[in-house]
C-alpha cells in the first residue's frame, strides 16, 4: 500500500478527526476507498475507539432507489439511532463512477434525501469528517492519469496542517478586525462590507469546525458587495460548463452580468430566489498543495492564490451574536473562483493583504 | 450480471428472510460480495424495505484488530441499538482471501468476540439469514475453478424451496414419531434414541427457523449410542485434515475411535469435556443441489445421500418443554459426515426410511 495512504488515515483520524480512546465512530466507505478505510481501522484500532464500518456504495443505492416506488419511510429509527449516539462520522469518498447514479430520477433522490433529514441532521451534528480517497474514477472527473491525481490529491491532503491552521488564523484576525475588502484583478474591482463577520479558520479539523480534507480556505459573509468580479477559473454548475462569470453589483444585488460559457446557468441562478442575487460567501483559498482547478469543489475553492465568491446562502458560523438576522438566505449557493495572480491585490480597509497571489506574510510579497 | 445474481437474492429475499414493507434491514456485505448486494438492495427497495449496508471486510477487521490493545470496550451502544432495533440481519459472505485474518492472534479475536457478545445477541434475535457470493477466494478453497464454484454455489441455492421443505417435512415427521434410529454401511452399524426429540426442518427460511441459505437438512437430538460409525467424507477440524474417522460406542459415549488422517485432532476434541463425548446432532443432508464435498461446512452437512453426526453441544430446538435439561452440553459441536453409497440404509423403529442413499418416497428405492 502507498505509504501516503496511511498517512492520509492518520491525518484524518487526528488532525482532522480528532479521534480518543473510546469514541464511537462510524466509518462510511465508497467503492472505490477499501485501502483508505483498511488504513483508518488501522489507526482507529490503535487508538482504542469503537468502529461500525458503513458501505457506502454508489451502485447499491443506484438498485435499491431505482426499485422502490418513492414513499420512503422518515429517518428509521434503527438507522438513525446509529448517527445520533456516534461520536463522529468518517465519509471516505472515492467511487467506481461519478455518474453511477446517472439514471436514478431527481425526484426519487431527492424522497429519499427529505425522508433522511433527522438522519443526514445526526450525522452533521457528531465531529464528521469527509474525504476521498484518490481512485480512478475521480482521476477521469479531474482530467488527470491514475499516478498524477493521486500525487495531486496527497498534495492538497498531507500539508503541515498546524503551521497552515496559523497562516489562516493570521488572515482571519485581520478579517474579523476589518470593516471593508476590496478585491482588484483583471476585470475585477470589488468592495464589500464584512463589519460584524466572523471570519471561519477552515483548517480541515473538528476542532476549527471544519470538515472537510482537505480545507484550507478562511471564509467570511459579505455584505453590499460594489463593483465587478470576474471569475476565471472553469467550473461545471447544475452539470453545466461555465466560464468566464462577470458580475456587475450595485446596493449588494447583482444588477448585470454575461459569461463566455453557461450564461443562462447564471440566469437560472440568478432567478432562484431574491436572495441568490447577494454574495452569501467570501472565501479565500490558501491550500498552496492544490496548484490547478479539478472541476470538484471541495479542491478548487481551497487553491492557494484563489478566492472565491458564493451567489445564495451564508454560513451561521460567520454571524455574531444578535447579527443571526442579517445572513442572507437562498435555496441556492454557488460558489465561482477567480485566480489572484499577477496584477491582482486584495485590501482590507485600505491595507493591501495580498498583492500578485501572495500574502504580506509570505516571501514572494513585495512592497 | 449473472441471471442467478438476482435469483439469489430474490430467493434470499422472499424464500429466506421473508422481507415485507417496512422491514429495517442490515445488509452485511463481505468484500467480493458487492454484485450481490446490489442485486439483494434492489429486491429490498422494491419491497419496501428499508436498508442499512455495513461493509464486513475482513481486511478492515484484521487493520483495527492488529493495531488495537484487546481491552474492548463491551458492545458499544451506538452498534447494539442498530441490531437490536432490527428486523433482519442478512449477511452476504464472499471475501477476497479466507485467510485474511490469519496473523490476528487467537486471543485477540476471542476478546472482540467476546465484547461483542451482545450484539450478536442481538443480531441473532431478528431474522437474520447468512449466505455466500461465490467468490474466486471460496472457489479456490473449494479446489475448483471459479465457473465451476459459480455453478456449484447456484445449483445448492436456487433449489425449488417449497417442495425440498415439504418432503423434508415428511422425514422430520417420521423422526418425530420415531423413537430409535439405526444406520448401516461400510464400517458402519449404529443405533441411537430419538424419543422425545423434536426434528428441525431446516429449509432455508427463517419460517422454518432456519438461518442459512443454502440449507436443506433435517436434524435431531441423539441420545445413547450404541455400535460403530466411520465417516469417509474428508473434513478440516480445527485447521487440519481429517479423514476416516472411526468412533466406537457404548452407553452414549465415544469409548474407542481411530482415524486414517488427523486422529489427534479427534483426541484434542474428545478431551475437551464430557459432553464431548456424547453426540450433540444427527443430521440428514437433503440438498440434491450439492453433489460434492467442499471442505465447507455449510454446504458439505446439507449434501443429498448424505449423514452427518456432530460430536458435543446439542441445539436447543430438539428438545420440547420438559425435556430441556437432556441438552448435552459441551463446548465444542464438531460435524463429521458419512455418504449414505451403495449398500448403507436407514432405518427409524426397524423401517428402512433410505436405502442406498434414496428415501423411499424417491423414484431409485429399491424394495
Amino acid at each position: 500500500m502507498d505509504e501516503r495512504v496511511h498517512a492520509h488515515a492518520e491525518t484524518l483520524v487526528d488532525w482532522s478527526a480528532r479521534i480518543e480512546s473510546g469514541d464511537d465512530v462510524v466509518l462510511r466507505v465508497s467503492e472505490g476507498a477499501h485501502d483508505l478505510a483498511v488504513a483508518v481501522a488501522e489507526q482507529l484500532g490503535e487508538r482504542g475507539a469503537n468502529l461500525v464500518t458503513v458501505y457506502d456504495s454508489a451502485e447499491v443505492s443506484r438498485a435499491y432507489l431505482t426499485a422502490h416506488d418513492g414513499e420512503f419511510e422518515a429517518d428509521p429509527e434503527y438507522e438513525r439511532s446509529l448517527y445520533e449516539q456516534a461520536d463522529s462520522v468518517l465519509s471516505l469518498g472515492g467511487g467506481r463512477n461519478t455518474t453511477a447514479l446517472a439514471d436514478v430520477p431527481g425526484e426519487r433522490r431527492q424522497a429519499a434525501g427529505k425522508a433522511h433529514e433527522g438522519i443526514r441532521e445526526a450525522r452533521l451534528a457528531t465531529d464528521w469528517v469527509s474525504t476521498v480517497h484518490p481512485t480512478r474514477s475521480l482521476a477521469q472527473q479531474a482530467g488527470m492519469a491514475y499516478e498524477e491525481y493521486r500525487d495531486f490529491v496527497y498534495d492538497a491532503v498531507l500539508r503541515d496542517w498546524e503551521s497552515l491552521a496559523e497562516e489562516m488564523g493570521r488572515l482571519k484576525d485581520i478579517l474579523d478586525d476589518g470593516e471593508e475588502v476590496r478585491i482588484v484583478g483583471e476585470g475585477t474591482d470589488v468592495t464589500m462590507s464584512i463589519a460584524d463577520r466572523i471570519a471561519v479558520n477552515s483548517a480541515a479539523s473538528v476542532a476549527y469546525d471544519s470538515h472537510n480534507l482537505p480545507s484550507g480556505e478562511v471564509f467570511t459573509a459579505p455584505a453590499d458587495t460594489e463593483g465587478e468580479v470576474t471569475f476565471d477559473v472553469p467550473m461545471t454548475i447544475n452539470d453545466r460548463r461555465v466560464r468566464d462569470v462577470h458580475l456587475v453589483f450595485e446596493d449588494g444585488e447583482v444588477v448585470d452580468y454575461d459569461a463566455q460559457q453557461g450564461e443562462d446557468v447564471i440566469t437560472e441562478l440568478l432567478d432562484t430566489d431574491a436572495g441568490a442575487k447577494r454574495l452569501g460567501e467570501l472565501g479565500i483559498g490558501m491550500n498552496r498543495g492544490i496548484d490547478r482547478p479539478t472541476d470538484t469543489i471541495l479542491f478548487d475553492e481551497k487553491m492557494g492564490g484563489t478566492v472565491h465568491m458564493a451567489l445564495g446562502r451564508a454560513y451561521g458560523a460567520n454571524f455574531p451574536e444578535g447579527h443571526e438576522d442579517e445572513q442572507n438566505e437562498s435555496a441556492v449557493h454557488a460558489d465561482l473562483i477567480t485566480d489572484m495572480g499577477e496584477g491582482s491585490r486584495m485590501e482590507v480597509d485600505g491595507e493591501v493583504v495580498q498583492r500578485d497571489g501572495s500574502f504580506r506574510w509570505e516571501e514572494g510579497f513585495g512592497g
